[in-house]
């Protein structure tokens, strides 16, 4: 589709530095774009390729717009109405009302008459697809599932008996929403199963990435609050609260009955530790363990970036005898006469 | 369904604290109980909701039972005891036999009369579906698969060929069980692929989560005992051995050929190399990496928790230059005529 | 199928110690193998088995090939000629053309003649299945999807809207190739989705392993060339480009815009953060943190191995009060007028 710029700046309200009339009619990188892509630069780190670009028009911020060559769209947060002119160009499909004649809708399931159930997917009894809603194909809603409107399961989704997804929810394939927790007794040497009697809440404007699992309730609901997105490849555990807004990058894992504020975001890989309370905007990057609740707002790190491996095998060497070392200056402190510092500041 | 609490005391071996006839219908956590529920209290972390609680009963230990403001249903485990309370008031459901007409069930597969195949499920040719099983729906059992009896796969689960499940398996949506393992053999800078001609075989009462993957052998076969429990998006290489009882939270990476003994309890995120045997009864501590066999049974760990970021980034920052620390001492070590200390205890 | 040990000689340029004539007709550990088995040694850890082998003959190095109680077939990469002799011995299953009856294939797409596409499949619009390619049971092609030839499709693969997979490409079941890349705009604290409009090329030769995802680029392809290896559980973010031959083992994570080269190998669970480049031949052994691109070929490493968990609090407890063990030691050098060392090697 091709849009002017002059109605991509009214739209979008933008600064327009160029020809009102000019044409774009897809989106393309600032290293790549052609006579009628529209690119946009919000990474300083791609700053260099804009000297270079031939793209119709670049969407970027105020510092930027002098070191630009080409037409500009000048606005205060680049990247974000990149995001509203690239939905424009690029429509997402809309569902085609109707259920696929492969599909399977159970008695007693309600599917909206402008929702689309596409092949082979399966609706289980007591089921609600809400207005506007695509159920992709493959896709397996168990009973008593409710979908509100504008939902989309791309394909491949299983969620399980009694969850509930809010408006305009996104899940991606291979997603599992309400599995059992993992939940056993100790009995005698053995694991006794613990029923899972929850459910899980997933709140309007979620985004759920690929592969990723979320348990339902022990006894109560496993609840994602508003607007969080999750990547792909995350666990989450059983009766865990996912605050709004909150992002979770991939392979995340959240133990049970964990819960995290709004406005988190929470690195890749990051490992929660069960029964821990995260506060509000709280930030951890990649790869760190969490095995205590953090109670103020702020950055929070815990992995070493690695080496090259002899490097790395000398100071683990050293790591493991860090107690040798703190022996070895106690000894000489005790022979010059010192004590052993603990008032000073060492920060 | 509604119970007494006289007969939960008899049947559960339990001393009732208040009247046999008062009746509870479902459970609940002792902060939203209400006048017909059944609570309990195992973690001492909740402990400070017993005061409050308006449950009908409450099932806890005898050294909780005089802080009990409620009625009480007294025993030595409570959370096991809870675990068989709730799944008298909640029963699981029970496979109702035969074969849905969307499913497909291949010549020379045989399904007992007993068990159900859901819609959308496949079976190969050769498979084996034992009495009272359950194939959810969208579940794929490739040729040569054996479940044994009172198996419940959830949905969408994909059991590749000659995978052997035993009795009272349980498999959530998403899981694999029998891909190949990661075997390619080095040639000339490219990979050749290795044949995977192994199978898996999985024994009684094992359990195995939402989208965790488990690979055949190479040869011979990968294997599950009797009773392991294994939580989501775990990774179990091939030839493989998960010891009986053992429980594996998510997210752990089991490389291949590894051992892991009985009883054991493997923290989320764990990952353990290649080729090690892990001894009974060992207890591993969440994101560890296990890069060495352990032959004696204890906790071990090996992750440190995360700081704040400014804190953190000092942190990391002396343990990359430790060596000078090292250095540093040994001088003055030297200066002052001491010896470097190795016979000293320092742990 | 039984083969004279003259044969696999001739065929794969061994040197045979032992009688042409002999058959084998499958592969066995050498620990379990009989009297028609064919084993190898490669890994020397196995090396003690090589003695009490029982085998046919053992497919085994020069160096070992004296040590060998059995008839041998000797060659320098005893690996690499297993796994063809495997193949041989326990060939790989063949599409059987044809479409199921139980699979959808949409209007416009194209399906070779001597394709298989297998039951409960559904191909989209504009997709093609090329010649002797393998699409198994519930698997999922979008729309515009291309397979070349011999590709292989185990079963319940996604492959979404658009995505390319070359020539002799494995996918093992549950993976998720085109999932949408995580990327969202903040805005006043809320978070904007960006259309992700890329694709997926997978050159020829690459394996995908069960359960992992690679995201669809943002505007650009998601690329993962030629002979790549990616294990089970992987998560492949937008825009990344996996060089030629690299192999990722079980549960890796590659964030988004990060190019990794040719013939590189990363261990488990190793996390590589965003828009970096990793050099080609670069090793990264399991659990370690590429927060930094990597300029060299060479072995890296990151994590530090687990210890008995009393032991490893004693260990964290130290690196946590590193900062005062510095202090002390600067505080004993000013007092003894020493300087505090930087100039000396402490590597």
């Amino acid at each position: 589709m091709a849009v002017s710029l002059g109605e991509l700046a009214v739209r979008f309200g933008c600064e327009l530095r160029g020809d009102p009339q000019a044409l774009v009619d897809h989106v393309a990188t600032l290293a790549n774009a052609g006579a009628r892509s529209l690119a946009f630069l919000a990474n300083p780190r791609y700053r260099p390729q804009l000297t270079a670009t031939r793209a119709a028009v670049v969407v970027l911020d105020p510092q930027s717009a002098d070191g630009c060559p080409t037409q500009a769209l000048v606005c205060e947060n680049p990247y974000a109405t990149y995001a509203r002119i690239a939905a424009v160009l690029h429509p997402a499909p809309v569902p085609v009302p109707g259920v696929h004649p492969t599909a399977l809708v159970a008695h007693g399931a309600r599917v909206d008459p402008t929702a689309q159930v596409a092949a082979l997917a399966s609706i289980g009894a007591g089921s609600v697809v809400g207005a506007r809603s695509y159920v992709g194909p493959h896709c397996h809603l168990d009973e008593g599932v409710i979908l509100a409107e504008d939902v989309r399961l791309v394909a491949r989704v299983t969620v399980c008996r009694g969850v509930q997804l809010g408006a305009r929810v996104v899940v991606h394939p291979g997603a599992v929403i309400g599995s059992d927790g993992f939940g056993f007794a100790s009995e005698r040497g053995t694991w006794l199963k613990v029923p899972q009697l929850g459910g899980v809440r997933v709140e309007a404007d979620v985004e759920i990435g690929a592969n990723t699992t979320i348990d339902r309730g022990a006894i109560e609901d496993t609840v994602i609050e508003t607007g969080a997105k999750l990547d792909n490849l995350i666990q989450v555990g059983h009766n865990v609260r996912i605050g709004a807004h909150s992002a979770l990058a991939a392979c995340v894992g959240v133990s049970g009955s964990t819960t995290i504020g709004k406005r988190c975001m929470i690195g890749g890989m990051v490992g929660i530790a069960g029964h821990l309370a995260i506060a509000d905007d709280v930030v951890i990057t990649g790869l760190s363990l969490v095995s205590h609740s953090i109670t103020q707002p702020g950055v929070y790190s815990g992995a070493i970036p690695l080496e090259e491996a002899h490097t790395w095998r000398r100071l683990v060497a050293r790591f493991k005898r860090s107690g040798r070392l703190e022996s070895r200056v106690k000894r000489m402190e005790r022979a010059a006469g010192v004590k052993s510092g603990l008032e000073e500041n060492h920060d």
